[in-house]
This record gives C-alpha cells, structure tokens and sequence, in this order.
C-alpha cells in the first residue's frame, strides 16, 4: 500500500462535543436512560438531562473522529468528514481534531441548529450511557463528500450512527462507491447494536457487498446476524468482508479473514476509568497498523493497546503520547 | 457562628471556562508564555495561541467559582457572583457550578463579548501556565452584587484577580463593606504575586484594614510585602488579619492568627498531574471547615486533603466525592 496516496485514512461521522459527568446507577433508572448504549434525543431532551446532569467536562467526541484523532496521534494521516455548527462548540471540534493533525474542512452549518452534544453518563462500573442530541451533525449531505479525497485514501472510515440521517446516508454511500471505484478499502464500524437493529437489512448488504474491514464488538455482529453465540456469527461473517476485527471487552478481540481467525488478548489496564471511547480507539490502532502494510495480529495488538489507554482515563481520547505505542508492536 | 445565615460562603470572582492542553517547556518559551503564572489576555491574542494548542478539554474554572464548588461539594452552602455571556461557554459555567449545588444567579451579559476563557498549558512537571481571556467576566459591576446575600452569608469571599477590572474592583468594594456592616467575615486571596504587584498598594490597604481571612501562597505574601524570606512576611501580615493562611506546596501551609501559628503538612499524592486549582481547593477545605466552627488546625487539614485531591488529576476541580474528605477532618 505505499501508493501516492494524501492519507492513511479518511473518516465520515458525526461531529460531536462530549460531555461527561458522573452518574450513578439509581440516576439511570430515575430518568429511563438505559445503561451502556446510545440513544438520539431531541433539542428539549438534551436541554432537560442537561439540566439535571452533575457538573461536567466537555470534550470533542465522536465516534469515527475519535478513530481519527487516534490515528493522527499514532502519527498516521487523517481527515474527517462531518458538520459541525458556526458557534463556540463547533469552534471547540474544529479546534482539537486539527489540533492532533486531521484534515477537516467540512464547511460549518450556519444559523439556528448548534453543534452536536452528546451528554455521557459515567457509572462507577466505568461503563457509558450516551445521550446523544445531533443537531448540525445530521444536516451533513453528498455535497460534504470530496471524491478527490476519497480516492487520494488507502481506506475510507465510515460509522454506523451516522445511518440514522438520510442526507448522512447519502454521504456514506457517495464516499463508499467513491472509495471501491478508486479501488481503496472501504471500512466500516457497526456503532451500536440498538444502531444495527434499526438498520440490519441495509447493514447485511453494506457488509456483504461493500464493506472490506468490518469493526463490531460482540454484540454488534450477533444482532446483525440474530444469532445468540459469538461464533456463530464469526461463521457467517467469514468469507463476506477482507477482514473481520471483532472486540470482546475484557476478552480482547478475533480478527477473522478467509479461512483465517487472530484471537489477540486484551491489554491489562490497572484501573478501568472510563470505557467511552474503547471501540473507536481500537479501531485506531487497527487501521494504523494496516495502513503501515502490518500484518492483522499487528493490526490488533495496537488495537488492543490504544483500547486500554483511553480506557484508563476519564474520556474518549488518547491523553498520551501515542508514537510510544505504535513503536511497541 | 451558628447564626441564621443562608450561607457559608459567598464568593465574588471571574466566571471563566477553562481550556486545559498538554504543552511543553519548548512551547512556552517558544510562544512567550510565563510558565507558573496568570496573563490577561484580548481576544485576537486568545484566537491565536487557542490555534497552536494542543487538543484540549473544557471545564468551568474561575478562582472563587473553583472556591465556591468545592464547599458545596464538601456539603457547604455555597454562592457565587460573577458575569459570563449569554453563549454556549456561559451555558456551561452557569450548569457545572449550579450542577455541584452552588446558588448563581448573576444575569448573563447580552450581546458582543464572549464568556471568558482561560488557555491553560500543563507542562509534565504538572505546572500550569495560563492566558486568560477575560470576555464578558470584565463586565461584573457593583449592580450585580446583592448586599442582602452577603449580609446573609457567614463569609464573603473575594479573588485578586478581579482587582484588574475597575467595575469589578467596584463590586468587591460594595461585598466587602456590606459584609462588614453586617457583621460577616471577609476574605481574600491574593491569587497571583504579578496581580500583586499590579495593586499592592491597594492589596495592602485592604489587607491591613478590611480582610478577616487572608489566603495567599509564598511568592504571593512576599510580593505583597517585598521581602525576600517567607519568616519576614509572616512577621508583617501577624495582627493584620484575624487569620492568614499562607500557602507553601509540598511544604503545606502555615496559618497566622494573632501570636499563633499553626504548620499543616502537605498531603501525600502518589503522582502530581496538575497543580491548576490547587490554592483555590485549599482554600474551599479551609473555609468550609471555619464556616463550621473548627478550629484553625482543622481547617488546614480539609484545605490541604482537598488540594491532594484537585492536584492528583487533570482539571481544577474535585472528580471525587469530597464529603468523605470533610467527614475525615
């Protein structure tokens, strides 16, 4: 893959500001939010739970611009696709993902709709609940898709929260077919299994005619193929995308491609923190590695390896010198 | 003290948001920074270095507002008078500082000036360095302070820093005598020794003459006083004040009252990250232990528990939960 290309690796997603509080579980039964995925909400909802959320720390998020920023970081070529608002917010997200080195000049959104929040919940079991209020971020269209860069990257990044906006859709798809006639890889991350569950038929094509490096944790990839064991949805993945990165929590990841299956273990995290963050950041260090020509147990390892730095942390960022970790496999 | 007051505390001071990035010494002298202290800066020199740091994370700051959340968090009443704008930033002050359980109700500024900002660079030796913009925090005037919450208020609490602001010097004036016409204790920090030598003068005039409770840390006190040895500032502020609690990093605090003098160890952190907060925690464990009648050595040792806790993690304020601190003292 040392093509001419301009990037390793070019994402379209939602452009988000996070914004993380403490929560305990009584306050996720109390105000219905259920436990450990994302749910859209409305303007209304955002300004009611904002209201009663305990102080918070704001942060650029997003989960295919985390992706990104953590590739960046490890010192990789990015840019990012996605619609922020003209106001502080949106100044914020331009700010910290040029800030690590990604291209984005998607043009802003002007007037009424702000920037996208999402408002994360952080139980003392370390796990996330996601509210997420879109705003801007679901007014991007096609005409936010430069095929030029599309074909001037090795791989495409694309996020499956984004299929819930029909202009986004359309992104997703101009950049995919822009990708596969430039014969550059096109990736794509499952998001969510309540996500896959409203998507699944338009998912399964996706994935079996489109998609050449899926990403999907377990229960991602057992709702796609409503199935109830982890291996029986390895079995029916195989063979449909190149590759396979499929993350296990606490039992690290299988990367299945062909006849082939990787099982890389997770990494050892003294303190479990905080997991907002832990898919997109192994999808970092996976695509790093790739893009770099490295083999799939490389691709995984660094995976693995960026996964347990965010994790040990408040937040869905890297807060270390990353070039450190992409030196380690 | 026990008296039918609505508050503890009630603190005057700048309503900022922080923006908190990694930097290095390189970068300091590069851009001309002041590593350790406080600059004022306008807007276009904000917009300019915002564009050459790193990524960072937002979170309300502001000395007294920092002050104020930590009592409230330790279980204190708490209120706090400061500006910000009608804009997103403001938005974010106004819930994180109402979210810990501190009354504020200043009207937001409409129109033009943002809500102020504060770049904050953390070198790795956990220093911190910062540019503040002062935005719509400058516009704070004697109208916004109402002398019925003060006189209702066990202690008002004053920042240096707003000394720089004419309308704002004004509203600190109208606190502190109504605090005093209503009997209450006043207190004041000397936030910074080049603030300090801005308006000594003046600092000395209301140290001498209208200040209970004195917080200032080392470089502070001896700017005030322009002396070379920590002892000779100790011996100029005794009988001044009721109370002089002069901070000393990992030397701890000593505090001054009338002939006495207590010495409070520093606490013990496993790894310093960020110094930022560090004196505005001290002094919210001190005057939430005095506004509960304890007496001064008691009062050292929740201001420096809460200062282990603010240094321990990135940001100025606490991540834990302080009232196991105040229980401890």
């Amino acid at each position: 893959m040392n093509d001419n290309t301009q990037f390793d690796v070019t994402a379209v997603g939602n452009a988000i500001v996070d914004v993380l509080a403490q929560a305990d579980d009584r306050f996720l039964s109390d105000h219905e939010l259920e436990k450990g995925v994302m749910s859209i909400i409305d303007g209304a909802r955002a300004e009611k739970l904002y209201g009663l959320m305990g102080p918070g720390v704001e942060a650029s998020g997003g989960s295919a611009a985390n992706t990104v920023a953590g590739i960046a970081g490890l010192g990789g070529r990015a840019a990012f696709i996605g619609k922020v608002a003209d106001d502080q917010l949106g100044q914020v997200f331009r700010h910290d993902i040029r800030a690590v080195g990604v291209a984005f000049d998607t043009p802003p959104l002007k007037g009424g709709i702000s920037t996208a929040r999402c408002l994360i919940f952080v139980t003392p079991d370390a796990q996330r609940t996601m509210q997420t209020f879109l705003g801007a971020s679901s007014e991007l269209g096609p005409e936010d898709v430069d095929e030029g860069r599309i074909a001037a990257s090795k791989v495409v990044y694309l996020e499956g929260y984004l299929w819930d906006q029909p202009l986004a859709k359309e992104a997703m798809r101009k950049a995919a077919v822009a990708a596969g006639r430039a014969g550059r890889k096109v990736s794509f991350t499952l998001s969510d299994p309540f996500c896959v569950d409203r998507h699944r038929e338009e998912f399964l094509d996706l994935v079996e005619n489109h998609v050449d490096i899926l990403f999907a944790n377990e229960s991602e990839i057992m709702s796609l193929y409503k199935v109830n064991e982890f291996e029986q949805a390895v079995d029916r993945v195989r063979g449909h995308c190149e590759v396979a990165a499929l993350t296990r929590s606490e039992l690290g990841s299988v990367i299945v491609s062909g006849r082939e299956a990787e099982v890389i273990g997770a990494e050892a995290v003294p303190v479990v923190v905080d997991t907002t963050g832990a898919g997109d950041a192994y999808a970092a260090g996976f695509l790093h590695a790739y893009a770099q020509g490295r083999d799939l147990r490389a691709c995984g390892r660094l995976g693995s390896l960026l996964a347990a730095e965010v994790i040990s942390h408040y937040g869905a960022r890297a807060e270390t010198d990353l070039r450190a970790l992409a030196a380690a496999v």
